[in-house]
């Protein structure tokens, strides 16, 4: 492979595309990396940047859109034949745009390609904490964990926080920012190494491992002896259904994913009308809508964090571009630890 | 019958027991009116009211009560063999309570019989309008619109309101004061009858029969092209679905009541990954939250509209603690037109 650099014409690109819509699990089978060149050039007058791929995120969110809707999402559906996108980290090559320059290193939307042009890099966002993992930026430094604890379920000192999927990317985040606020936690995750970790790594004030348990609804009487203030919801089905006859007065669900209900033809059925009986919120929310000034103090803050330890993370990485799809599909069996990134490039 | 009077010893009351838990659909054989007696008296001592029923509300989420739950609901679940309870009309016959004296009206939770012993009044309110007739306060002087119009989902001028059972109790309060704040109004009802009665009483801007739409979604379009920015729920599974392909972005749903699950085994699938992409926020909430100067408050505003023909209402009378069964039942086949009410006694 060729390392490219900036004025040099064409350069091979393996990009990876999907090869089919989707029905039920995905498998590695429904995408393919195909080997593309690129020619190296943002059209003339434009505000494009190209930038060569270094972390690619992989967020459970993207099989919803490998299915064809017949009511857009707020995301396009991926077309088979054409590559993926989603968030990760890249370093700009060349640019047409005002704000970014050669050597750049931008977190956002970007291509499942080594190379990228983006038209118009309107979500893309310069770094600006070079002393932490550059992956970083696909997880910890994303928002997607605070403002879903702290602006939609408005999560306060000394109330009671579950979150599911709790070893993921963003439940390991939740978790320790709500046990930074002084909230009670308790995670759920699909091992007892992941559970252990979320005690012994994360300083969850609980966990439990949902496939051992015969009764979710159980379980969670037994950690929330008297309700949950606070679930972040990752993960909907059979574990909403629990949580819901487990909140309390008020209570709140903040509606970051659900990883279970993706490959299914139907979502499991949930009884709603118990968000009557004890005025439950249930909110979805965008990390997108938070920006701006937000964002960045977010970021600030963050780092702040992960300088003093006060927020770990761990991350699962696949190296190279050709081990995204089972990277991708690993999300679904739960075979990640922490975030899962894929590698394409160091620098 | 013996009309009675305070001092008598003993009167016959008439009384709706629930005769045994419902699966499916409750039928008159569910319920049984049977003949007992009461001593008009209070415990010396005690804060009792004993009251004489003149109105009882029928409300569809009573349905739910007929069910033994494991987990218990907002309110018990009614006992077989037990006299059902809900929100009615009562003239007061004796009273331990300082509150309250004999004759006063009040509105609140009580038997479905003719006497009702209330041990402590806590859900009981003095009419301070007697200027209407008494069973507007089962209704449109309830503040079940009113709070989950404007408290859960913050309808604001010049948004887009759809309300589902729009010809029913609630629905049809809605949809006056979502116009009297100046929002485009759809509503959703079973007849051309009712349909025809929100468009030519109630000022609705467009109303649909969802019996004739063989795509609900299509219907939603139709009458909201530009989308929906409060969804007033009143009867879930298939409309609800449809709705949330159909919100804008930051739209809320407030959730009344979900009447055309009560009956399944298990609730219809909704999707509510939906919920993330446009920040979608679903509440419930109960009208017993919203109380003392606020409904005091809201009682004077409604009162006002009454009078001066800003809002009507729609009742529908049933004669008779006897007819009480049927017309329960006779909500969830959609018999009702407008508020549903028994009159037990007029005075």
């Amino acid at each position: 492979m060729a390392a490219a650099v900036a004025g040099e014409e064409e350069v091979t690109n393996r990009q990876v595309i999907l090869k089919r819509y989707v029905t039920g699990c995905p498998t590695v089978e429904d995408m393919e990396v195909v080997t593309g060149t690129l020619r190296l050039a943002v059209p003339p007058g434009s505000p494009a940047v190209l930038v060569k791929n270094l972390y690619l995120s992989c967020d459970p969110y993207m099989r919803t859109r490998m299915t064809k809707h017949a009511v857009p999402s707020f995301v396009p559906d991926y077309v088979p034949g054409k590559v993926l996108d989603n968030c990760g980290v890249s370093k700009v090559v060349l640019s047409g745009h005002p704000d970014f320059k050669p050597g750049d290193l931008l977190w956002g939307v970007t291509g499942w390609e080594e190379y990228t042009l983006i038209p118009n890099p309107v979500f893309c966002h310069m770094i600006n904490h070079r002393e932490f993992p550059l992956s970083y930026y696909t997880g910890v430094l994303g928002l997607t964990a605070y403002a879903g604890l702290f602006e939609v379920a408005k999560a306060k000192k000394g109330e009671h926080v579950f979150v599911s999927a709790a070893a993921g990317a963003v439940g390991q985040i939740v978790g320790q920012l709500a046990k930074l606020t002084g909230c009670y936690v308790v995670g759920s995750a699909g091992s007892d190494h992941k559970v252990n970790l979320l005690k012994a790594k994360f300083g969850f004030d609980d966990a439990f491992n949902y496939k051992k348990e015969l009764d979710l609804n159980a379980a969670l009487k037994r950690c929330f002896p008297h309700g949950i203030d606070v679930y972040f919801e990752n993960v909907g089905g059979a574990m909403l259904d629990a949580v819901l006859d487990n909140m309390r007065h008020r209570g709140r669900v903040a509606v970051c994913g659900q990883v279970s209900q993706y490959n299914l033809e139907r979502p499991d059925s949930v009884d709603l009308f118990r968000l009557v009986g004890k005025h439950i919120r249930m909110e979805g929310f965008l990390v997108s809508e938070y920006a701006g000034e937000y964002r960045r103090r977010f970021e600030e803050e963050m780092a702040r964090y992960l300088t003093e330890g006060k927020v770990v993370c761990v991350e699962d990485v696949a190296e190279g571009i050709e081990a995204a799809p089972a990277a991708l599909v690993g999300l679904f069996a739960g075979r990640n630890v922490g975030k899962q990134v894929v590698v394409v490039a160091r620098e």
